[in-house]
């Protein structure tokens, strides 16, 4: 066995072992360890920030962009939203041990369901070493042990956050291989990673489609991840057209770089020649490029005709395709055949309409009349986000801390045997 | 592209077209279609069993052991089994659309979770041609459509149960792809269906552990399943030796042969002198064969001992390893050390050591005081059973109609945007 091969092993055992007292922790002793945790980057700060400039001299020397080194960046402002976000979790209900009722059976049996942690979970990422304590966080509050593999880019910041967060474990009794960074920064560490399903239960990846893929393609774990968000805006021939302005420019320029903005918007034919040229008027003042389809070129006339790549494309960017379409049916083919299953809005006054969109509208997250940039586990009251799941199986949609669990059946019995 | 390849992909691009049609059916058109295949195996019953003919022939021409052959054979009790089950799942709630709580938040959204169909399922089994009819009742109820992949030494009854399935499809208003047999005997075809990540959602896979090993390296579909039953019970110091008893035995013998039979009982050290003999008695009159750790042996004296091996195997045959252990610590770590996740089992009198059962031991099914038979979908009321996950993701536990649903958020607005 190769050394690397052994060194995850090894991690992945510690895990495996350390994952059943985990699930045992009481609230009390958990809360202690996050408020350690919080305490001891705010402590370490300057300790982060020289790991985390010798990333920073590497990404130069790499000439990695200057977007890639942004998201690197431990300033004392990221630290800060670090420790404030593991005070949070802090404040978060324990969803261990809940059960979901109990209900009882004709021989006398009583069945519940009652909330465990998963496990074992490994998580995937890149570039921005705050995931680190915040994957940590909300992991260790949900009872499961966790390996978390950053990004080569940023492994001294990654060791650096490691080494507080396993001090603050130490000092607060809980194991100090509840949370492990894999100190390496081989792919092939990863490839180890994704084959030891005995021991890994999860795998959850967060960055780029590169990535992700990858992690898709060799994982024997299972794995729950989004590709991408390619979000749609209906604007039904019912909408209030002041309205439908402000949610598809909330939408489309509040932060257009996230997998949450609206990436095609869709109008009612009825609605489109009194819609799109106010419309066109205010992405043009946000500097938003417009491509369309023939029939919305037909109506604003300069703009760029969308190619059928177009319909599929994650732009992350000010920029917009914009189609025509018949009606209800249309926008939702459309969304069935080009959406990624993350998120859709319609804005409309017609109740029938509202109630057809949120019923057989199957993406992830579903809205009347409000903007695509509500799909986050802080929006939607969840209290946190693991990440967002396109995949339809365990959670779809934002993950919070519920998601990082699983449910047994508890049964209580006097003696009964089956016939 | 191979013409396989080509079927295969036609196959799960019919699938994924239906699946939108199928999510939106309502529950009438489905319960209709299910009475009509229930009604067709019926009325079919004569077709069914030449078809079945066929593939017997086979297998007694392949040497198939008569345990298999049985597995394999349509008998009018089969056939009027599978029509029954159909009836079953008609009167069971149709879980697709059922909300589970809306909160509202700060900004006055209001924010929900509706459970919809998880899209396209596959399932690949062996033997048992019911399963064919089973699996398409419960996922179509569901509203999913599903692909359904037997095994070759079935494929002539499972072509004859899908005429039956897709004949009462199109006569109630269904689409005839909502259910698809893999019409081919070659194990590509289920290579080439595990690559389809774009067009499945799941992949279910039933039958031996060899089959489902193959699935899960092969896939790059989320897969549920569970590989083998390793239930253990645990008698306790203050268990009342007679119900003990009556619950090894019922665990043990009334069914052996499947995966919520006991494999391993765990005595305390305590209660070993004067449980073992008597119980050793009753499984001897039982044909069991029973294998002992060293302090059983002392105790019980002519069994066998057990080595390293009896303690991880599933026999799925009247054989039983038994432990005396120091307490339930011990019985706790045993189970975690050597448990599949499956079913386990408390005997006591003593309040607390249910109490720490029931919260530490994390299988699937947990049980104080009732034999591990119990742990069965229909046993626990779920109504169904598609199959039984030691997956913690998604489901665990014996799966009934819920599991073959997931869960979107949607989120009803007056003009929301974020600011």
């Amino acid at each position: 066995m190769s050394s690397l091969k052994g060194e995850v092993l090894d991690i992945v055992r510690r895990a495996r072992a350390a994952s059943f007292e985990v699930a045992r922790l009481s609230t009390a002793v958990k809360n202690r360890a996050l408020l350690a945790m919080a305490d001891g980057l705010i402590q370490g700060s300057e300790l982060l920030k020289e790991a985390n400039s010798l990333d920073i001299e590497a990404a130069r020397r790499k000439d990695l962009s200057k977007a890639m080194i942004d998201r690197l960046t431990l300033s004392d402002k990221v630290i800060a939203g670090m420790a404030r976000g593991l005070r949070e979790v802090v404040e978060l209900p324990d969803p261990v041990g809940e059960v979901t009722g109990i209900w009882k059976r004709p021989n006398g049996l009583r069945v519940g369901r009652m909330r465990i942690p998963i496990g074992v979970i490994g998580i995937i990422y890149e570039s921005r070493p705050n995931v680190t304590a915040d994957a940590a966080g909300l992991c260790l509050k949900s009872g499961n042990a966790v390996i978390l593999r950053g990004g080569s880019e940023a492994i001294n910041s990654n060791m650096a956050i490691a080494g507080v967060i396993v001090r603050a474990c130490e000092s607060s009794g809980v194991p100090a291989t509840a949370v492990q960074v894999v100190p390496t920064v081989e792919r092939e560490a990863v490839l180890e990673m994704l084959k030891l399903e005995e021991y890994i239960d999860l795998i959850i990846p967060r960055g780029g489609e590169g990535l992700i893929r990858f992690v898709v393609e060799n994982s024997k774990i299972p794995v729950i991840k989004h590709y991408k968000g390619v979000c749609h805006v209906f604007v039904d021939e019912s909408a209030g057209l002041e309205m439908a302005q402000r949610i598809c420019l909330n939408a489309k320029v509040q932060r257009p770089g996230v997998c949450n903005a609206m990436e095609t918007l869709l109008v009612h034919r009825d609605a489109a020649a009194r819609f799109l040229p106010p419309m066109y008027q205010r992405f043009k003042e946000a500097g938003v490029e417009l491509r369309g389809c023939p029939r919305t070129v037909d109506i604003l006339k300069d703009i760029k005709k969308a190619s059928e790549e177009d319909w599929g494309a994650e732009y992350l960017d000010l920029i917009l395709s914009v189609r025509v379409v018949d009606g209800l049916e249309e926008a939702i083919s459309h969304i069935e055949k080009y959406g990624s299953l993350h998120t859709e809005s319609i804005v409309t006054e017609d109740y029938t309409n509202a109630q057809r969109f949120i019923n057989e509208v199957n993406s992830s997250t579903v809205l009347v009349n409000a903007s695509t940039r509500f799909s986050d586990g802080y929006q939607l009251g969840l209290g946190a986000e693991i990440g967002i799941s396109t995949t339809k199986i365990h959670a779809f949609g934002p993950m919070g801390l519920e998601e990082l669990t699983t449910r047994k059946f508890i049964i209580y019995g006097e003696g009964q045997i089956r016939e």
